[in-house]
């Protein structure tokens, strides 16, 4: 499995696993990185919004890019985001020295017009270098940088090295539409689609022409098997799958303590040792707990991977 | 059934059903209102922000809020937010003159700091009158003011005639939690608390503390049912008829096009005539209509209600 | 002097007068109107930002567009901007009806892409109707809405009825290059543009292709000497004149108390009978009064004008 | 002179010079240190938001602490704020190390209520360690969060470690004024206010209670002569000097190219080899280079300094 304009299948958003004393666990680091292939999925993404990356001292983030290239046989991506190009390249250089596959980029957010952020991703790519492989990360609810089908297509145009989009706007399925038919009518040349935001609607986004799915949800093996079935053309059960997580997928896509969710229900699938997350972060009440707890269960009744 | 601090159930969110020359469809707004009351709604908030109010001439706006409350047999709150106070007051005060319950107040988008909120409420409430009773709208994703319980907790304070928080923060439920808290504590007067966002978390909304749902979903007689199974303490059952709508209740909640979903729903239903919108507007594509109606379909299996 | 893609000199924005108790001062509304033409003003814009438009009930607006319009002998423009195309159709045409030269329109602030701003354009002039003579208003500090000089250009592009370019970017003295540049290349028809800001870089302005000013600054008398030294190609004089007045402009520019600023100096020269603003409003306390006084005094020692 | 609550005069907001082809010009970075010390600054910034810090590698911000700190002999603070705390300690702590006097830490634009904003602070203060004396940073303008004064007053009760306000809201005066009369009232310990926004309102604010300047205006000298012209009570010579260099402080209050013009005005005072910026940046054009030295010339008629 290669990272290319043909990626398919889920890359899971990598959380980062902490000691209850805050260093790296890297023992979870290893048993995650195990997990997610095992889960089917086709790449790992570490080091983006939910893997805490701004948490981390320089040398640890290229600590724990090491520790998953080196243990991963699928393509690991590399989230180099930051409010200048030479952290930027710094991180971009040192992970591709390591074998990373590629990075992801998301706009700073302060670009507003179309110019401003087709220049920023000229910037960025001359930064890192025309020879690395990346991602552009469309993320309008978090990053308030708004990118119409036109500007993502003439960034996908101006750089070859921009290999997938990470869709998450929001809404967004006619934002897939419109850019799969500008291939369709030759406008525009062919890149891979994953889809985030949590996976809230990976129901239909293939049906759009998604390839799959870039997100962190703490059962990545059910999102390969439904993007496999949507690949299968089986509809109804890709559906049926699809709602029996929507509960627990819908309760995780809450900005702030979504991360708290996904790690807690990754500790109790016991891929993590802790759920701690490094400050500033916003732990599960004991209420929450127990209502994602209560979500589990009730998945359970139809998924035997949430019987916990 | 009055508006007042003990205000339970669910409060539909009106839409504005206009003909397709773009006049507004009295008949449907008859039939729409009949409609909201014989789904169980113990009241009706019209001209809010899916009620597409800015599009609507101030003639109109008086038209339609005369027409609704002449009609209803349940408090009828009128959105008046606007960005002065002239215009605000205007409008709460013709409302008021012709039998609305109360009205809805929003802050405006500039505002940051908590003086700057709980200040803009003094002068909201100043110019609408004192007596007049109100909804006070929190809602940030769209606003982008960020209120904290304390702020909350002191508009309420400040204001007697201040009833009901329509609360939808996204993430929510710990805040709904918070001011029920302080009151306990006795640092809070009682005030009602209905939900909006749609919906998206009304299964665990009543447990945290929240009287029901103030928000628009065109299955507003599930919204009712569910209500009151959460009130009657059934839980599971209220969680079954959540999870049968989620995927449905998930593909309104998003942004420019949930309107459009909401009159194509109300329209299927029969209590609209047309889904048109006045513009700017963002209509269903065929893709997308096909997609809820695939939507309905799968609910339908589980509500009769959405056999259509 | 009429209101036309070669419109020159200044347009006043004009302040709306109140007397003490918050009713329109329709005596200093024609001594304001009067005030302005003595003072060599090409135009007069009314109920814009500066303006208290939002504050002003519907029948208002319009009594004092009939007010001004028919005692003004130069063309009067009608800011329109509002949240939605049906109050802002409604003043348009009631002010064309009783005489108004044109309407003034600026985005609203939740338009992020290019797209979505040229299409909002188009809006707004199928609603105002393409007979109507309309500003172009490029506002980015307060309304967050960046267009670039290309998104300027395809608005104009697109319509024959947009004469004129409100331009207050900041910093904008290089968009006003490039406008013009696009011009001279053969790829943008004529326009007007006057510019705001309150008159910042009005030493700059003209000199990179501005046509002149359209702003409130208490010394409209100024601005027209200043605006024809500049077009004498008299640049010395004109930078003198600006810098005996620069130290009051940018005193003027501060967002919130700038209008009472404005006010001020306007009641101290005897135009308006009260600086009174109707709520919300930030007051002068009586440090920056002080702080005004003296800046007007330091003026007065090079401007006979501001020797009050 | 040391960093203390007593703090007064002018710290200088250092750019950080490069060479033509972008690597550190170190010789200019000495030059630059002395300047500001000859220029009677009584401090040193550096690493600031006009210092292009986000375009530094980690390894070269540490070298520039260190080049300045050992070079300096008035305190030298340095900037460290950080989208993430782990950065921030790192950068902190190796700077305390090689003898900085303190720290400048702003507040990461997603912050919106009051209690985030003080939370973040205690967070920050947690992080780089509660014996860093630390300078709060009040930019609403560009970092888009808004802190009241009732905020920075808790901020600053909460911290010890906390000894100078850099205060650069706009419109700010008021905002000094209700700190000062908290601490008049007793509400509120002592700590130093230093002015930036390019010196825009210095005319002003040191009668309004700040102890002078913390910016990076092109003349230091001037502003240093500013501050004890104010202090010394001589008012109308402080504003005559002022007034005449305010047409090129204004000029140079332009965001994106207002580092272009400093970086142009120090190049051609002599105390740094190059004007270039790291890319993102935005070059003056000639028109523009011509517009400064044609101010210069003016500012030379009164300022001897300014004969360049």
């Amino acid at each position: 499995m290669s990272f290319n304009v043909d990626s398919k299948g889920v890359y899971a958003i990598a959380t980062t696993p902490f000691c209850d004393d805050g260093s790296i666990d890297y023992n979870s680091v290893d048993k995650l990185t195990d997990f997610y292939q095992e889960s089917g999925c086709t790449g790992i993404t570490i080091l983006g919004i939910m893997g805490e990356a701004p948490k981390l001292e320089p040398e640890e983030s290229k600590a724990i890019v090491k520790r998953v290239v080196s243990r991963a046989k699928v393509p690991v991506i590399v989230g180099v985001s930051s409010p200048g190009f030479a952290a930027m390249r710094s991180l971009a250089r040192s992970s591709m020295d390591v074998g990373a596959a590629g990075v992801m980029i998301a706009p700073p957010p302060a670009l507003r017009t179309d110019d401003q952020i087709v220049n920023y991703f000229s910037g960025a790519v001359e930064a890192v270098g025309e020879d690395v492989p990346w991602v552009l990360q469309d993320y309008p609810l978090t990053l308030t940088v708004v990118m119409s089908p036109g500007v993502v297509a003439k960034i996908i145009s101006n750089h070859p090295s921009c290999l997938m989009l990470k869709h998450e706007d929001w809404p967004g399925l006619e934002k897939i539409s419109r850019l799969r038919a500008m291939q369709r009518a030759g406008d525009l040349r062919p890149f891979s689609i994953l889809c985030g935001n949590g996976g809230m609607f990976l129901d239909f986004e293939p049906e759009r022409g998604a390839d799959g799915a870039m997100t962190g949800y703490g059962f990545p093996d059910m999102l390969t098997e439904l993007v496999s079935l949507s690949a299968a053309g089986k509809r109804d059960e890709a559906h049926d799958l699809f709602d029996a997580h929507l509960p627990l997928i819908r309760y995780e896509q809450q900005l702030g303590i979504g991360l708290a969710v996904r790690k807690h229900v990754l500790k109790r699938r016991g891929v993590i040792a802790s759920d701690i997350q490094r400050k500033p972060s916003q732990p599960l009440t004991a209420t929450a707990k127990a209502e994602v707890d209560y979500l589990l269960a009730r998945v359970g009744r139809q998924d035997a991977r949430a019987r916990l």
